[in-house]
């Protein structure tokens, strides 16, 4: 049902298990960013499988992405059922032949969802100058997937003023903001120009429940809200968002519990002779040594890491879930 | 997040609430057309919340669908969070302008998604003459909500030929044919110019869940999908569709459990008086006397209708899920 991915996603253990059929199960799957330790599912009311998402309870998530983001202005936000099917569908809000330019390399499903619009689409390797030529949207990943490279807000505001001036839209998908509150531009939600993408499943660990939120001005809100229509977000979804959003307590100790988790993995790699290249809390982007496949050794481990097609030698690992997970990844690392 | 409905739509709890505040409570949620008896949820495991919905649950879920529904042609189904994002997407995928007929009145969201999207819509109310002048897209909902009103099938066909020669379209909104699958076009899914959706969350009482399908030619479902991305569909979503469509045994006794309801409910209305105009086996379309506002009546008594803005007098009435709300209503119907 969907055509649209050549190379396997992170994530999915039908398509690994096939590529490595003797590997030593059960699976272990590093090869996402998505947090290995989920929010807490609440108790779900079986009304909310049974009746149309209610407006109380799309409300209620509206204002816990609010507040959760920063963001002042209620028409400047949107709810989802998933950040991808808006960098699917925002391409299609311009009219085809637009000059688009991705800071790059990032996430994959950017440039094809603008190429598949009819859209002129060029990968740039830093930010534009603001008082040079411009494309008409300039789309970034802050912090990136897979490198982590981040950009400073400070220098996103004047590209964002010179963008708007000419109809140009800065979108910035800041999937994993959360671990990074401090770079996020959602404070600014429904300022001309700026599109804000944010993901719920990854820092919650929920990637199965499909959330996500589009930040923009109310003009281009109410445009792909017209899209959706009514009840695009599931029951469960809106109760699940609306409850961990709000649930601070939580969010402070997970971003404190995948700080370590994370220097337990980089100190790993360290002692392994592993290359860093980057990364966030979530995930690590490392160079594997020219003599080893280092995918094909932790596959056979029955550990699942992401590799780019386009960029071989490159591997991103999430965090080992366990100490079994751990265990496992060592022995690998460090025969 | 949602401003594109004026007129509350059938099964928000809090909107009534707001309408009537000293109402007898708990509401019992009359104004759906949903099953009130929803398939069983089986047990789901963990992961479909916490990881990306996998390929090989989507796989499942479009074999299930393509057996429920008689489709031949993989590449000519589409899973989507629900059938409203169809409807509300769909319009944007011919150039505006286009002349759209919808046979009505019908479900009120299809026209305001094809004047959202730049067309001419005006309605009509009995199918065109196959040689006579066509729109370029003939809408229709069969059996039709809220009066249940019907279309054969060989009436539609010469019809979808005839719009087909021209690049025409015929949208099929088949929400409630699991309760008349013999009315379906489902099996001719793929044909050109031919356009079906249908609703997963009505007959499997299931309307939080989110899931609906569109049927058309393989170039159309390419587009959509590119529009979706992947993972549009949730995990549970993908899961629990895959059971319910394969569960044949289910079908088939809630088909006759809905039918008798239904003769129940029947009864009840001829009992009293109430002029029936038509329906299904999941609702009842009622002309209520001039001198009873019956849809205030019935909020008093904790029982939700559905009215429309458009339409005094008539109602549309859902089934009672109990005796208790059996009860409410007989008290109501005949005080």
């Amino acid at each position: 049902m969907d055509g649209s991915t050549v190379q396997p996603h992170g994530g999915d253990l039908g398509v690994m298990s096939a590529l490595f059929p003797d590997a030593f199960r059960p699976w272990i799957d590093l090869s996402t960013g998505i947090n290995p330790w989920p929010y807490p599912l609440p108790a779900l009311d079986p009304a909310l499988w049974a009746r149309l998402p209610s407006a109380s309870d799309a409300a209620a998530l509206q204002r816990a992405a609010m507040a959760a983001y920063g963001v002042a202005d209620p028409d400047a936000i949107l709810a989802a059922p998933g950040s991808q099917v808006l960098i699917n569908g925002l391409p299609f809000l311009r009219p085809p032949g637009d000059d688009i330019a991705i800071v790059g390399p990032t996430y994959g499903e950017h440039q094809p969802a603008w190429a598949r619009a009819g859209h002129r689409v060029r990968m740039i390797t830093d930010l534009p100058d603001p008082a040079g030529p411009l494309p008409d949207v300039l789309l970034l990943v802050n912090p990136n997937n897979p490198d982590g490279r981040t950009h400073d807000p400070a220098r996103l505001l004047p590209l964002l003023e010179a963008l708007a001036c000419r109809g140009g839209w800065m979108l910035v998908d800041e999937a994993f903001c959360d671990l990074r509150p401090d770079l996020s531009l959602a404070a600014l939600a429904g300022r001309r120009g700026l599109l804000v993408l944010r993901s719920f499943g990854k820092f919650y660990g929920l990637g199965g429940l499909r959330l996500g939120f589009l930040l923009a001005p109310p003009d281009l809100v109410r445009a792909v809200s017209g899209r959706f229509g009514p009840w695009a977000v599931s029951g469960p979804a809106l109760v699940v968002g609306a409850t961990a959003l709000s649930d601070q307590g939580w969010q402070k100790a997970m971003r404190r519990r995948l700080a370590q988790a994370m220097a337990r993995s980089l100190s790993l790699y360290q002692k392994a002779g592993v290359e860093l290249i980057g990364g966030t809390d979530l995930y690590a982007l490392i160079r594997t040594r020219i003599e080893r496949d280092l995918y094909r050794e932790l596959g056979q481990a029955g550990l699942l890491a992401r590799s780019f097609r386009d960029r071989p030698g490159l591997l991103r690992l999430g965090l080992p879930p366990d100490s079994v997970a751990m265990d496992r990844l060592t022995k690998v690392l460090i025969p």
